[in-house]
């Protein structure tokens, strides 16, 4: 993460705008709530300008407030926008809520969850130069610039803000679009908000008219300039798809900076806190959920699913190694094809390479788990424990019903179901005394064909 | 699947040209019936155009005519060319098919399979508009026009036709193309058909010499339009990929318009039959082959591989999850990592998670399917059923050897190989008694070590 | 491979140029030893070179030598440029170790990996002409120029190198530039490297100025052209999988050139060395590393990971299989999901589908191996082998302890343990006694809600 590089020193306030309806998203989730890289839009927003210590943080909403606040808990207010009358009286229901907070005001959307905290400090810079600019606006140079409000402005003031269906013709041919994003002093904002008017189609108060407002008083506005995919906004399904796609190509992209090796980047999916170490080599094909720390010289093969999970230096991962929450894979480990790992650690040399599962179980350095071991940590109700010690060897298609305790050393035979302990250096073996019937197969096959053909 | 919104009323008769030799295909397999999401493409475009109510379908293949025949079955005529002369000759073959049937015919082309059943109404619709035109062609813009042969026309009335090579400068320069494909009244068809001359450099009847043979009677054709998409051809395994490519990307925004979570849309493959509901999400890389049915509120994790199966409301499936025709996840079930469910039933709120096999199975609702559990459904003659009740719990590895029932709430001890029925409430368990041979693991690792060092 | 189709005959030498230090790599690894397509960058220029029999390679290496002289062995020599001070003085460190070869030299760069045997080769034929250029560059035309150094030529004969930096605007416009591939009789290159001097910016020698040394001396240089992407150098490792992406691109479009149905082409990763038979369908979502062979009218379904098998006529494929060195899987036989194999035989129509580990083993015609086998191949010291007979039916969930033999026609019992060998057209059966205990789980709900309750 970049340092934001903020020199202002004010205290600001971020407000966050979010009662769009959302219906193009067909969901009964609250569209800010729809995740980006394993985390809730709303959440990358508040964490970017958690960057910059904001003295508050305001979440208006429309409907969904339960939605919104069971996510946000306690790190900003939510306040309810009802009926919801445009951009300008959205931000005033924030008003309140800041109570005598006297800095200066960022306004941010919910539904534009990429903008930098760098930006949003270049926002608040701007705001407090020594030309003291009545707002900043942030704005942007699409690829096409459609139908988006353009701002006419020179020498990074603003001389205008138009709407697309207002613009002439030499309006439209300008590129610099409005983000919607600005920053203002609360004092001003509250003053000007009060002077907005809806006298428009849509009989709405519009925020980028205090642009004009403080225009009218003769006071300046400044504009500075994102990135456009800072300011891609989610509208739909697919636009969520278009900046999870940005996202994660960025992510690639300083991933492979920091020396892994991603065979084929567009195939590896990263949550927005993996931690991915040097000399690491990625395969196609490989998904990271939240919470995961991967060490340095790690190779992961394709085909792993991989969330909530620690991977130390050196170790092995894959393919189809499916690792879940508390999983932790020790240094020069490995961890299998058809392999899952929750609430378990694998000691440094350990190994479970095939067909495994292992639960709430503690495995110690060098054991070796064998092909189909099953730890069999649940009876329904309650989750018990596994314990596998240092050198230990377990036989394949082994079931080590929880919870039990197999010893430093220790080998249990193939095929056994384990329901005590087996002591250190002993070998433990369950499994039942084998048989032979001679000619009963070809009986049997005798037998049953004679049943197909009558069949 | 749009409304085809077709006004026409006369019958129809579809002639689909599958006459081609697809040698570039390299392969054994007719061209037409090479798939695109799961069905071929000749059965694609019958099925197009059987949103419309075809009086009659004849398919006009070359070599193939058994696979051919035995793909569409009672659903068309199939008539061979031989030999094949070209286009107008190959339409020709499908006369004697059609018997006395006397409405319009609409040429298509087994190797363009993505033309929509909306298309094809306005080429009859247009066909038969007040105009009267002679014969309807079906015109596109390709990006890139290349050597496709022209349309000439103003107004939508065709003034020529023109092959590229034959082509003037000006004439290259018109970006109207030809897709072959055309509306044209029967009577009209068979008659200009025979008047169609070989007198080029292939020694072939083409049909679209019909429109200017018709032109020279004072009878004009119209050209309508359709996206170059719809009409993109296969001559090459390189160009089936392209049309899959655009079927699926097509599909996936219909999906995310829809209401579902596309994480990476570019890597979740549909069918042509796949059904999805609202508030759906679905992680990276899940393939679905025909017949599948997902509910609302599902959440499939990546590495999902299913078909012909159905989802219910709230269930969640994957990652690695392989459902194999004849599965039904209930309400609120769970199908875990690594299990592969066939012909198998999970009630609501049932469960199995991890590294399991339920073939010809019936799971209650609310059971428990420990790690490892495999119903063993075949002795290699027959297939059996298991039935295990609702809240009944199957320990981890079992083996339930089919035919075999388990009652509502009854417990399998883990590691058991349950061959008789465990009654309701009841614990059956069945595994070896557990020994532990002291120091003995010590002393082969004693023995291993000297071996191995021996060498 | 194409046909390199040299008609030259002069022996020549390759020096391959890899003393770049690779910071940006930010690895451990010696930049020129990351793999493409599972090979080695240096071993895929060493395997072009090869086609058209080099009389000597050398490696010119600063850093990492002892990485490098192990990864190529015998194949070339190794040297050490130290310091490093330019190409010039690069290519100057291998003429001690050519000893008294007298032959052409072709001047490579182990970092610009997909270099054709083609290319390699018509620069040699182009020395060889009749004019005799005193050398050859490879030039290439880029999309985008940027600050690569341009060549002016005419009629294929340079007249001038230029650093971008030291070109006017008209030598800007030009697109021609420069690979840093050349050609040279080995005497004309050591006399002339002899003569360049570093007085320049960097204090370093430059190979290219042979160009202009050879020119003062009344002897003219040819160039060629090689497409831009043969060109492409790798200085991190996202052009690292940049030119993986470009190599499994034109891998892909081979595959279905040659009648492979790739139903999402860009998610099949193919290694250096992937054979692949006739209509051949491979569903999304294949890995395949080094050594594999795929036979004719062979499935293989989606989330396969196969290296270093076999996989014969017919035979079928996953989903989820996983095929790791020594797999040989025969005639129509099948593969399924979660199945590993290892050194292992499937024999002519013998059938693995599910949940499967198959190590160390011989399986015979037809055989049936139940869903969840497991060959116990593995005591922590050594590996031991397991036999299956011809048309033996493995019951499902067994475990089969090797060294171990079943007979042909013999079946074992589901959930079984076998440590013995079974005979031919035997039962071998090895599993517990089945106890049901009436009411127990009916009980033991009771006492653990009650339990959970207190709890």
């Amino acid at each position: 993460m970049a340092d934001p590089k903020s020199t202002q020193t004010r205290p600001f306030a971020a407000v966050i705008l979010a009662a769009g309806k959302g219906t193009r998203m067909k969901s009964d989730l609250h569209k800010v709530l729809h995740p980006i890289a394993g985390r809730p839009m709303l959440s990358h927003l508040m964490a970017s300008a958690d960057l910059l210590g904001p003295a508050a943080k305001v979440v208006v909403v429309g409907a969904g407030r339960d939605q919104v606040e069971r996510q946000v808990a306690d790190a900003a207010k939510v306040v309810v926008q009802e009926p919801q009358l445009g951009t300008g009286h959205a931000v005033q229901q924030a008003e309140a809520a800041l109570g005598d907070f006297d800095g200066d005001v960022l306004v941010l959307y919910g539904d534009v969850p990429l903008v930098r905290a760098e930006t949003m400090a270049r926002m608040l810079d701007r705001l407090n130069a020594d030309d003291r600019p009545a707002s900043v606006v942030l704005g942007f140079r699409p690829t096409d610039p459609l139908a988006y409000g353009r701002i006419i402005a020179e020498d990074g003031v603003v001389a205008k803000m138009v709407e697309f269906k207002d613009a002439s013709p030499a309006e439209r041919a300008v590129t610099l679009c409005n983000s919607g994003l600005m920053a203002v002093r609360g004092r001003d904002l509250w003053a000007l908000l009060a002077r907005v008017g809806n006298d428009n189609a849509a009989g709405e108060y519009y925020l980028p008219d205090i642009v004009m407002l403080a225009a009218a008083d003769g006071r300046r506005s400044a504009v500075i300039e994102a990135e456009a995919w800072e300011v891609a906004g989610v509208n739909s399904r697919a636009e969520l798809a278009g900046v999870e796609a940005e996202w994660q190509q960025r992510r690639r992209a300083q991933a492979m900076a920091d020396g892994a090796t991603l065979i084929a980047p567009e195939t590896v999916w990263f949550a927005h806190d993996t931690a991915i170490g040097r000399d690491v080599v990625i395969e196609p094909q490989v998904f990271f959920g939240p919470g995961v720390s991967i060490g340095d010289r790690v190779t992961i093969h394709g085909f792993s699913h991989i969330e909530g999970a620690t991977v130390r230096n050196g170790a092995q991962i894959g393919p189809y190694a499916r690792l879940r929450p508390g999983a932790d894979v020790g240094e020069k480990a490995k961890v299998g094809n058809f392999v899952e790992m929750k609430k378990a650690r694998l000691g440094t040399g350990a190994k479970a390479n095939h067909l495994t599962y292992l639960g709430d179980a503690d495995v110690g350095e060098g054991a070796n788990i064998g092909a189909g071991t099953i730890t069999c940590n649940y009876d329904g109700y309650f989750k018990y424990p596994t314990k596998i010690g240092a050198g230990a060897f377990i036989g394949s298609n082994s079931a080590l019903v929880a919870p039990v305790a197999i010893g430093d050393g220790a080998i249990v035979g193939a095929g056994s179901v384990v329901t005590r302990d087996v002591p250190a250096d002993a070998l433990g073996v369950a499994r039942g005394a084998q048989e032979i019937k001679t000619g009963w197969a070809a009986r049997f096959r005798a037998a049953m064909a004679a049943k197909k053909k009558a069949g």
